[in-house]
């Protein structure tokens, strides 16, 4: 039995802000990475979120960001990684307390924005994130872009880890995301995404923008569901999955 | 053999901003409530705070407060039950997160300033401050102004709670604190100010700002390390506690 | 010639996070008030705020809150007269700069939520606010609610001011807003709204909450524009004014 | 007659905060840049230390950085140019506005920590920076490092603008400032950076770090007060430039 998980960022909301449908997309999705109130939400969101959480049975994980609400955590800041690791292990607390209020567990943590994509290029901010993260319970795991620094620094020091994959997105030779700033990055073709996800769960394997085939591991694929085209994306892909012999379970 | 706790608040700094000796103040207390963020304190400073905290063996407390660094949470806000019930959980998730990785029990919850005070005279406040902290652990001891509405709503759920006094200010017959804005509600006399403190906790008495001896409970006492002078103060109160045989230790 | 004002809230999204359809409302009103940055708002949102106003040739308002984005603005703080005075000089600074760029000018300024509630009803705070705006502009006009604290203190120093109302509250026999917290505080009867708007503008004249009849001063009707009904209902209010001779232009 | 300038960064408290000995180095100094409430300062602090500079006399500029308090504006962050145009916007107007009430002159604008260095080393946000400043007011002189891209940017657009010195740093023969990675970046010796400053200011010429002689304008030059010492070596630098025929006044 092969099995695939779907997660997706929640909790993005804040104060009398909206953001993101999130009753929608729980039901279609196996895991969440609920925002800590940094770059999003804020402590009435996150407890909610949590309930919601509960509610479906999908795994909880923390989302930890910058502390840039202005830019929804989305750009680059030179924090050290003595800052990254605090700024993570604050953030996955203040999660775990509505975990622990609400009686579920929480399951795993995965970085957002500008972090995710930080630390998953530096093993220097890699290693704050996974020791961030071990230093709290060493059973969380890190959910992590597939092939990064942020998974080489997690198997490192013996972090459980689970490799995320997009399924829009076009991967170079040496398994790292294309950059948005390059030509071919984002793959706009739905059948070829859906196609594509399908390959990365059940053969390990995709096609770099090369041409080339490349080995991928792909615990978990990141979805979003800010529309309603995104929302029927999802079932689709659930669809084929499940079609093909794949359950959606958290990884 | 009787027992007196002294709690001092601990980690105001921010950034760039120094606020308060914690390295002075630590070795002569035996409880340390930690800003967690929001009003003070950031989350350096809180992994800092904590560190010395575990360093000198005293009791770690969680000391949130409204989301107001720029009034330093001293100013009333019209938070909600609801909103102060996930502000509290969200910053105790905050510091124990810290704690946890440094190996430390967090051991009581007290809150900051204008919280403190609002939720002190309010019992939907102060039982969405208590339901706040049981909900995370019923361990924890809620640490509130001796006679207010939090040690109510603390006992209404049955949640540890200890009984916090101050060796300055004056008391009404009722056993609440004299108001600031009220003539006669600080004490400046360093001698009676002792004297109180030490009658407070040896025979559970002070004389209520109308003359009259009135019950306390002083489990703790708060004091404050701001300046050399708040410093000379606390190393008396000690003195003058041990002397007449009282042991400072955590409630 | 009767003339009538009518304003709205704008610029009230924030990074990723959008509130209101100001494309929708801007071409229905004559004045808007433009979030500063504090309970709403942010500096590209305030500039592209600014442009739409310039676009379609309505007045500028500035629409200073206190520093709660979490709460939307919209919870009382303790914050003193001298506080509240920078505080709004600090805002309306802001937006004056968007306004210089651009090549408007900056007509008015508007207090918002929990700051115009507690303006309008302290005449310390009140004058905080109109000392803020005289300071800085003399010729800029306080827009507040009719018969409030704020449009006394304006006229105390002889500072320009526009009084506010509203289609869908009640008003006690002295003219102030009947408080939410009551009964008949809201009237959700649509014809009844619009019949109390015209005779507001038109006479001067409004039934209060008793039943009896108030003078009322009308300089400006506050809508809303959050929903297509809202955005309807503004309609009807500008045909219905139009139709019965009042002209809608800024105050 | 050569005429020297002597700016300091001040306003930099917040809230319960402070940092520096505004009151002690204001004297000292012929010009200031007030921090406008993002990376330091808040609206109270914003206007006394306007105050100060009014009493003083001394030329008043705005600091505008990064939306990073818990950094102090010191960390690099991946803001758009239209970003950073519109951050300086906002600050430099929020202080304008306190200038107005106190019935001064703004005189300059200067970036502030990471936003000084980035816009200094790149074209693109030192345009945006110029233009910032420019729309609100083509009169005010932008104050950036000699040498810089932020001279270049306002020499394009003809904005009036002054090139700082630092007395404790080395400079590349290019003209730029060694960066503080780089061994040599600080020179700590008094006696030698004084009369560095003096053949700067006089002969326009400075020693670079591989020991050639290069040209450098120094319109002012940047001290900083933290620390007694600190106010001690101003006052030698004083002294130096007088002595030696230098006038200490705004640029």
């Amino acid at each position: 039995m092969i099995f695939a998980d779907l997660n997706s960022d929640l909790g993005e909301s804040y104060g009398a802000y909206t953001i993101g449908a999130d009753d929608e997309i729980i039901p279609l999705v196996s895991s969440v990475n609920i925002a800590c109130g940094w770059h999003a939400g804020d402590p009435l969101v996150m407890q909610k979120a949590v309930a919601l959480a509960k509610r479906y049975g999908v795994s909880i994980g923390a989302h930890p960001g910058y502390p840039d609400l202005m830019g929804f955590g989305r750009r680059n800041m030179n924090a050290s990684p003595a800052e990254i690791k605090a700024y993570i292990q604050y953030q996955v607390g203040a999660l775990s307390a509505f975990c622990r209020a609400a009686g579920v567990r929480l399951h795993h943590v995965k970085p957002h924005g500008a972090m995710y994509n930080m630390a998953g290029a530096d093993i220097k901010l890699a290693r704050a994130v996974a020791e961030a993260v071990a230093e709290i319970d060493d059973k969380l795991v890190l959910l992590a872009l597939s092939g990064s620094e942020m998974i080489r620094a997690a198997n490192e020091i013996g972090l459980p880890c689970a490799s995320e994959v997009f399924a829009d997105r076009h991967y170079e030779e040496d398994g790292s995301l294309r950059a948005r700033s390059k030509p071919d990055s984002v793959i706009h073709d739905e059948e070829e995404c859906i196609a594509r996800v399908l390959r990365m769960v059940t053969e390990g394997k995709v096609k770099a923008v090369t041409g080339r085939d490349i080995a991928i591991r792909a615990d978990s694929i990141c979805v979003h569901g800010d529309t309603p085209e995104a929302i029927r994306f999802i079932r689709r892909i659930r669809d084929t999955l499940t079609e093909n012999g794949a359950a959606i379970k958290p990884f």
